[in-house]
């Protein structure tokens, strides 16, 4: 076999000339150097780095799921992606112990230089943001505002192209949505879980009323929180009420594609389920990650610039740890652990469709 | 040299017969054994051994900063013992990972045996906030319900005598108003200092008020932060006025030791405060360690269960996540960035103090 | 619904009395309390109660995989638990940075005391590898001696017993042994594959002998371990050199296991491979997580006590560094790279095993 | 206060524009664009900008320590910053597990493009090498050729510069030989201290002798080893026989710097030795976590390409499993661990020296 590509150098591939040769330090520029900006100037990088990546593999993803139908052999791509992103968010959270290592009397010796830049201007986060599903309108009000002022114009109108993109919850959703099995299975079926469920809520109720150790003050908290659960449960199966709960922006994901989570979460032992369960528990760690990111960051702004306001004018780490629960994009996949039952008191599934969810090769002969 | 001593055997050092024979599932016992209740079992487990060894360092870190004068060889010490206890709290956040490999649906198998069993009646766990300087009254008062109701007469006697003992807030306290240097010197030092803050105050009011990018509420909403900035600065040469602050329950530390670990943190290169100043820096991980497993925690459970109520009936995730915010112990110190001001600006420190400053042989001849 | 179940109290449940009652320092006990003892009993305790977890898991493992046939729904359950060890190993490794935050002359404090006690000794480390198919006359001859030696005769009857079960290695041998797909299909895949392969061993020839930065002699070096893949490789096709390389202690896996891995390796991205696939991928993690702990650990013994015995009177950090790479079980899994080709280069499957390799569903109408 | 710097943008400062555009897959160049080409190419940039950050941070210690004298105000910044390497050096061990998700087969599909660029060709690591103290008649001869063959000639005068500047291990030498204390201090300290070593290595010889589960060869070996301990000891205390185990090459220390630094681990509690105590600690941490970083390496290389031959002709694994043992800089500060006696049996410091290790303010009035 002959390769018949030219010789190809270790820092010419890696572009390390221009890779390396892109740390200016502003304190240097103004005759002060601060030793530490340095690793501001790297970390930052490092950051953009792996934003590049993830968000390389979430185009793939979000490629690969809106496909009509979806290749089943691209699921296991999916998931192997998508778990990929999780191992580097893992390291997004644990850089911040290394830019935590500069301290906030170090970082003094440079923030007058670097005004206003912010990360709040991080194209690629937003990018990552948006094509995650976060939508515009339900951004925190504070930031939208910031997000449409502080970026160029030209970033804005990249960032504004993106919004007109698919993003991957809306790719999820529609993969969902597609999943076989649900239509022709019988209305029985989702009978008898909604029985069940209706079972297990009503002995929740029965052990918070006769909860001794509860106040009464407490016991009213909490079966308003139950009533809240059993109204989003039995929108489960009415369209209509899971729509007004849509609308009211207390969930989501469509009714059919919410319905087909269910069926995966609950019957992923089922040989066909496996990858698609692993897929959507992807999804619940990237959101979960992406959670901790936020709220560690807004951890380490404070400890960095204590009530001060950021070096691009913002509000600093109240906005940023509010955005961590508040941009969330797949807590609809979270919150289904509501509607969970045992085991034990899961209905059987019918035979025909049993069959339907094993292998080729177990009902043939080898 | 002899070795009096019988010799060792490493399982009856460790006493693994009782350790390793501390697993009963509930599953098993009632006929439904369930794989993963071992899980459940062993990582609570894993997490009590950790916590003893928390207390262990905590109370031996109390004691040695409680005394009068410290033992100035004790500050290593404490030093390497709250990095000791950074070290075991990032692995407690690290073992949240291995719970969540249980899924929702696993943890149904098992979940109603438990009941009304909860990780709120971990005594350890309510003694290690105790023992840092949580106050009852700055529980959350759900939790502090809860706190009083949910576990055993003897177990509520022992956190009421925990709540009577010196906390480490307290010898933290205690140990800084005790700093010298802060008295004999000279009144204009911190006059210096204050007008070197109100400058880069200014500036900062100048930065806010001419930033372009910044809609009119942003700039009213940052204002009313800087003014604020600037009242908690003002008090930290106005005891009156600090003690004001702390009535409102805006800052905890006494006014002595406000102005001792901010004196440390500004001139922690002066090879005598080297220690002190980390000293407080891991005092400041710890919280922030201990805030982010919080989170984490809160995360979990969610993700565990949802929104439905927890194991002992405590009201979940939302509970757990205000904790995170709401139950820190050291944020004065991390606040202490609001006031710092660039090396440049700094003030030198008279001739007098900074020899005093300096070590014994530097001054000697070798 | 009513839950019969007596009300759990969390400290009963954990039995907190027992476990957090199984620290005793010697060196309390001999008068002289080392404050560090607590530390060094706890970590051994806590990877004691990891260790139960992981036997736990491997069991469980080892069953289903035994199984004849293997319930097809069992594989994710599979794949599920060995990435449950994964997690609990990464917190293993991790916690060596806890331990090490004793620093030697802590050690010391208590050192002495501890005569001959161990983590040789430990059972449950032992079983570990037992089960995951570390054969007797594999281990390193030293501690082979050890190992029958320095434990209890119970303890050595309890190991003895173990090395007569099924191990992982078995299980996943057996497993794959019985693949289906392999058998039925046509001498000319194999055949094709293997022309594939020896064209890309030919280009690497090439790649070595042109190479103008080699000298001489790395090219002889280079040039032999190539003959060495080759003949590895030949005997994936010919069971008379497989067995052979089996006797010579070069290979472990029996040539249909191997075949059947690097089948599941090659063509993973169909559907009904996928689980299979990270089956063996998991195998690797533990495999190399284990090789990692075993490295890290003897670098934290080294840094303990230098080059002095062990508590044990073992001979400490080198014989520990050598088991890193000796007592591998899987690398047979993880060699199997050396003779992947490009997916460019491989062979297309013939058309009727590749509709037996997809879902039923998307054969049928839906 | 005025800030007189122009405006500065978030993407402007970092420059992303070029960071961002200097990803380029061969793959594609090639016309087959292989998906994951991206992540190896966005992993080794990731690890390029972080050895830039630890040159920095090397080359500022070694500025620090190798002045004369050293400014003792420098002490605690050499300790943050060698603190910051090992938090950089524990995320470069965590982004292999990223490069992991990269599977085998996946590499196939742009391996051949690369060839010959291997990351043999790192200049920045080898500069991390030798800035270390790595020494070009130390590497491993297989190594060594190629470090002189395989870069370009600019790259290999920049290497061999390097290589005639001071490493941080002449720095550590220098400023240890430089410690005071050790020389005006009585003869019979050392005499005390090396009396009270031979009695615990006598110890140490009793126990092995009388221990019953060793076989006779065991104590063989265990006697052999301990002989040379006694040899390595006996050195510490004569320059001559010292000078001798240097050039054997079984130690590179100096003999008053072995003295100086096995002196500062004794006596560590010792308020004014605390930071230099933490500057030996921080190089053993680096030293044990590039070894970590080594192995880890290795054992990803073995799983990605198996035996063969790495991208730049490299003979792979098997070279660079050696060096995690043979390329350590700083044994011989974690081999002090072998000298040192417990705290009870440390001979006490004559007073006038006792007197000078602590700090000023203690004496004085306050």
């Amino acid at each position: 076999m002959d390769r018949p590509f030219p010789p190809l150098y270790y820092s010419d591939y890696l572009q390390l000339d221009r890779l390396l040769g892109s740390q200016h330090r502003k304190s240097e520029e103004y005759g002060s150097p601060a030793h530490d900006e340095m690793l501001f100037i790297i970390v930052h990088q490092a950051y953009e780095l792996w934003f590049k990546q993830i968000l390389h593999e979430m185009d793939s993803v979000i490629g690969m799921l809106s496909a009509e139908p979806v290749d089943e052999a691209h699921i296991g791509v999916c998931v192997s992606r998508l778990q990929r992103v999780t191992e580097i968010q893992k390291v997004l959270i644990d850089q911040l112990r290394i830019l935590e290592t500069m301290t906030p009397l170090d970082f003094l010796d440079f923030r007058d230089f670097l005004f206003p830049a912010s990360g709040f201007q991080s194209i690629q986060f937003r990018m990552l943001e948006i094509r995650l599903g976060l939508q515009s309108d339900s951004r925190l009000r504070y930031n939208q505002a910031a997000y449409h002022s502080r970026v160029s114009a030209e970033h804005r109108e990249q960032l504004m192209g993106a919004e007109r993109q698919p993003t991957m919850f809306d790719a999820l959703q529609g993969w969902l949505e597609r999943t076989p099995f649900l239509e022709t299975e019988s209305y029985r079926f989702w009978e008898t879980y909604r029985g069940a469920v209706h079972a297990m809520l009503d002995g929740d109720r029965h052990v918070i009323e006769r909860n001794p150790t509860l106040s009464d003050e407490e016991k009213t908290i909490q079966l308003r929180e139950l009533d809240e659960t059993t109204a989003h449960f039995d929108a489960v199966f009415d369209p209509a009420r899971h729509e007004s709960l849509r609308r009211e922006g207390k969930w989501r994901l469509s009714h059919r594609a919410t319905l087909a989570a269910l069926f995966v979460s609950l019957y992923r032992d089922q040989p066909i389920l496996a990858m698609p369960y692993r897929l959507i528990a992807a999804l619940v760690d990237i959101d979960e990650l992406m959670t901790t990111w936020r709220y560690r960051h807004a951890l380490m702004v404070h400890r960095m610039i204590g009530t001060k306001i950021g070096t691009g004018g913002s509000s600093g780490y109240h906005y940023l740890k509010s955005t961590a629960e508040s941009h969330r994009i797949f807590s609809d996949l979270t919150n289904l652990s509501t509607f969970l039952i045992p085991r034990t008191a899961l209905p059987e599934l019918p035979e025909p469709l049993l069959s339907r969810l094993g292998f080729v090769y177990n009902s043939g002969t080898r």
